[in-house]
């Protein structure tokens, strides 16, 4: 029984991330956290012919990364979970063409970091897998394409809107080994409170953070207070303080943890011109699989519980009058070695 | 420990499908199976304003059936695996705003109904819910405006090519209660033998059938005559042809068993103009959820291989000059009473 409360799985065996592969485009590569990141690209095109390709490569090789540091060949995987914000979720798809593993397509918007982490954890937490692969992935420049305008363009955007991460991240799950545990999951509802604008997707999003921090802690017990930090996925600018207030409007003690956003830790907000902030499937799963597990790993951080958000629109939803539906899906990642400072070790 | 060889569930306390629902369209309304769904609409309008919303209406009424058959409120439900064919799968994510369960969101094109099953049996085989709910749903407008032409063109079609059926299917699966239970489920891997023609899936989408059928003997042990009837999704009248020559080949003693399939069982594919037959994630949703639970609980067959079959394309990626790669997921549901006879019981 490893359902606790309504929709939060604890794990009496934690599950290892042993592993994880993250890759960035430039933007990211001048941000503030380039320094973890396994490999940055130079230019957005990746020497591909079209920005999908681009996508599809980022996903593959932050496969193969992760594979490396694992120190598995791909056939030693039971399954990929994997998927990211094209319409039928091609980068993934087809990077998991070429991984060849058995493979559960899912799409949570930019929720799918944490989404596709939750699934593979409960594989491994329920003795469904040796080894899982989750991974997500998203590009600038098809993100615009496809949600916005051609990227030819270069239209205008309110200060609002937020800027989508070029990027994937890729982590492997196991039984045993070295590395970060997943402690637990908590696994978001749609709030939707009919926001309707495609460009503050931030306010949107907030209410799920918001219902998915206060449903983890009801369904665990755990207090703010239990974790070093608490991330949101891509709330940004506007959204961050928004679900803060709400937080605090509803008595959660947010002030016993720290309360931040890979949207806002990704680029330099003030510098680099990003409007509110990061967003996309690659924003919560390159700063948590790239400067999170590394702050882990170094003893840095404890207890982290990343609350990645997605917004569930699509361009034809938003032409035809709808709301934007959101999600947050939260994973509780701990360290598993209680008096551990060492390097980094894989 | 329930994983089984490479990539097979096999669960020790399988999972219970307490109740179903079924939705479909006029054009099913009039084939062999209409007399098996719970609701037939007599037009592909259906009061709504666009066929998007009329997708989405349909997910929501088989969800709402699903769970009056299963005299659960929807506060009960822990999960909502759902998913489809939409760009973003909106219709499945606006109708789980309507059912308000924590949602997981796949995609697999037409493969989502046994996907989200598994992952649904998943959850309750390993006590990761008390229930679940397994959705999906499409609309043959939604998918011929969105993946062809505007429906308005009426455009002409090569034979190989398939109808996408209207309806959606839900299930609710439980730890116990009275129903069909689902002793194992294979996850599939990406195959891709280089087809391009979106007119043509049932070719791409056979050898996607094969590998998933052979490798859900090879990892349980089980022969082909170990059941009663075999079906794919939505091979249809190309594609199952051809699966079985592969099968042959490759010494799948096949004649042990029925091998059927869903995309020729849901339309008189002589006297309806359904081109090859049936897809769509809705085709094996409905056959499975509306026929063949109704025949495991009237003791006509005890043990189905339900193999539903996804071509992961998108516009895109064909407009691209890329293949389509498939994915076939399977899911064994059997009778939970071995002598039993009855009626349907819900």
């Amino acid at each position: 029984m490893i359902l606790q409360g309504k929709r939060t799985w604890v794990f009496d065996k934690p599950p290892v991330i042993i592993a994880a592969g993250t890759v960035v485009g430039p933007d990211e590569g001048e941000g503030p956290l380039a320094a973890d990141f396994d490999l940055v690209h130079p230019d957005l095109e990746m020497g591909q012919p079209t920005w999908e390709k681009s996508e599809k490569l980022l996903m593959e090789q932050a496969a193969d990364i992760a594979l490396q540091h694992a120190k598995l060949t791909k056939d030693r995987l039971n399954f990929f979970v994997g998927g990211d914000l094209m319409n039928q979720i091609i980068s993934t798809t087809f990077a998991a063409r070429t991984v060849g593993a058995p493979y559960i397509g899912v799409f949570g918007a930019c929720s799918t970091s944490m989404e596709t982490l939750a699934v593979a954890s409960l594989m491994i937490g329920t003795g469904a897998a040796e080894f899982a692969m989750a991974g997500t992935c998203s590009h600038n420049c098809t993100a615009e394409k496809q949600f916005r305008y051609p990227t030819e363009y270069g239209s205008q955007k309110p200060p609002t809107a937020q800027y989508t991460v070029t990027g994937a991240g890729a982590s492997i799950v196991a039984r045993a080994g070295d590395g970060p545990v997943v402690t637990a999951a908590t696994i978001g509802k749609i709030m939707d409170l009919g926001i309707k604008d495609p460009f503050n997707m931030g306010s949107a999003m907030a209410p799920a953070a918001v219902d998915t921090i206060q449903g983890h802690f009801q369904d665990t017990g755990r207090e703010p207070g239990y974790y070093d930090l608490i991330v949101t996925g891509d709330l940004a600018g506007v959204g961050h303080p928004l679900a803060s207030e709400m937080l605090k409007r509803n008595g959660v003690p947010m002030e016993q943890t720290k309360f931040q956003d890979c949207g806002l830790m990704i680029y330099d907000v003030e510098k680099q011109k990003v409007q509110a902030g990061g967003s996309g499937c690659a924003c919560s799963a390159v700063v948590a699989y790239g400067h999170l597990l590394k702050r882990i790993r170094k003893g840095e951080l404890r207890r982290v519980l990343v609350v990645a958000t997605g917004a569930l629109l699509s361009p034809l939803s938003y032409q035809q009058g709808e709301s934007i539906p959101c999600v947050a899906h939260a994973v509780a990642i701990e360290s598993s070695h209680p008096g551990y400072q060492g390097g980094v070790t894989a």
